[in-house]
């Protein structure tokens, strides 16, 4: 093993390093560089472009929190549409939900839902499940037709360099808004404030020209930037920062991150964050 | 420069790595390894023993949160106690507090303090506050001799090895409970739950032993372990998951993480966490 630890510069100055026992897939695909590292501290671990995407041990945090907020305070989410998410640990998680009948995986590259399929049988095991359709397409292209469509969409994409800032941008959110039916709700991943509060502040602003109510809440994942990340919730229906959990189905016993309680406290924004939000 | 990165193991597997512009300090005291770096991403950064204390752009979050649950859900918090804090960073935010007539710093390694002054002028600017008695000696030995004085005390120490392992013992807690005065709160750093969750689950349970409430909250740290840390607070007036912010003092526009909302937020345990609580 020539480099038995991989290092994430997640920023010029700063990173994760973490030591591998075997490099287990190393390819570029048309559209990034596809790793999967086997590691003693997280399991297994898949990077896109030398920054992690998820490993075994903390995935849940991510996938459980980009889903559960948006479904359990929507009052019938029957279709939901998931732009990136390849790895299919949001659909694993929306798939937990009784009362959704559609499930749309719209994943840009195939070589991250092979790999998946390959080295992360814990994240692939809903792909099969009957009411998902997995299609491998730009998801921005994949909008134009399907207006009105969904209940929720989540947007579970890389960060904002290369092909996928485009996902960051004001034509894509009113994309995704005009994808959804009334009183839908959209959730986009949107980065760490410590590292990227200005990207955050962006979101946030540009989701609350479009929609009536916008919101960032946080989550703790360990092999992300800051450790600590940001989603944004938005919606014409509900302010997200004063949404209920609707439901408490069964499934909640079994989560390992989300809770009721995390639900509401994740809104809470330190003041260093709240002043990206005033001043983006 | 022989070695431009600095790097923590934060276990043996895994760890935080940041460029180093220069090595400003490097000795060993009579109880470890002191070094200072000047880094771009993290402004001047402290190590002891190659843990990371302290770092200019991302103390305000540990020190913030360490002490103003304590003090502002206390009715009238006259004396304070800091035990290890020597960088002087909790003793800047416990005197923000005019009900704070003392405060007594007992740390045990001279060297920190006089590092700290060289190096770190944001943390020690109340360091020479008329109200602050810096002791250096053993914060266990000097337990012995102040029973029943403090209203609030503040456990600022390093991880639970070498020496700082008597920090987190039951008879250290017992000491402690001993030191308050009736109705006093206890604040004890207490680790980080993703990779120290039976630490943070024995602390909780012998804690939740001596007194008739304590529970751990929450702060996100870049620079700790998993990005998020721990904090334990005891008491026998209230139940801090319950606790109220009391004051509204002017000073909390100042401050960049702490606000009645995080304060209550930061009780809100992920599932993961909870599991540590009920089986530690």
């Amino acid at each position: 093993m020539s480099d038995p630890w991989f290092t994430e510069k997640q920023t010029p100055y700063c990173g994760l390093t973490m030591a591998v026992a075997e490099r287990l897939f190393d390819q570029q695909s048309a559209f990034q560089r596809v790793e999967v590292f086997q590691t003693p501290e997280y399991g297994r671990v898949l990077t896109l472009d030398g920054c992690v995407m998820v490993t075994d041990r903390d995935e849940f945090v991510y996938h459980e929190m980009i889903a559960h907020p948006a479904l359990l305070s929507h009052p019938s989410p029957r279709s939901v549409l998931i732009i990136g998410g390849g790895d299919g640990g949001s659909v694993r998680e929306v798939c937990r939900h009784p009362e959704v009948e559609r499930v749309d995986l719209v994943e840009i590259d195939p070589m991250v839902i092979d790999v998946s399929r390959k080295f992360f049988p814990a994240l692939v095991s809903k792909l099969d499940d009957p009411r998902v359709t997995v299609t491998c397409m730009d998801g921005f292209e994949y909008l134009n037709d399907h207006k009105a469509t969904y209940d929720v969409i989540l947007t579970d994409s890389v960060d904002p360099v290369g092909e996928a800032a485009k996902l960051f941008s004001a034509s894509f959110f009113e994309k995704v808004r005009t994808g959804l039916r009334p009183g839908g709700t959209a959730v986009f991943q949107s980065e760490s404030f410590f590292y990227s509060g200005e990207v955050v502040g962006r979101v946030g602003e540009a989701l609350g020209e479009m929609f009536k109510h916008a919101a960032p809440y946080l989550a703790y994942i360990p092999t992300y930037p800051s450790g600590v990340w940001s989603f944004t919730m938005a919606s014409d229906r509900m302010d997200p920062a004063r949404a209920e959990v609707l439901r408490r189905p069964d499934f909640l016993k079994d989560l390992k991150y989300f809770n009721p309680e995390v639900f509401r406290a994740a809104f809470a924004l330190p003041n260093y964050m709240r002043a990206y939000l005033d001043h983006p």
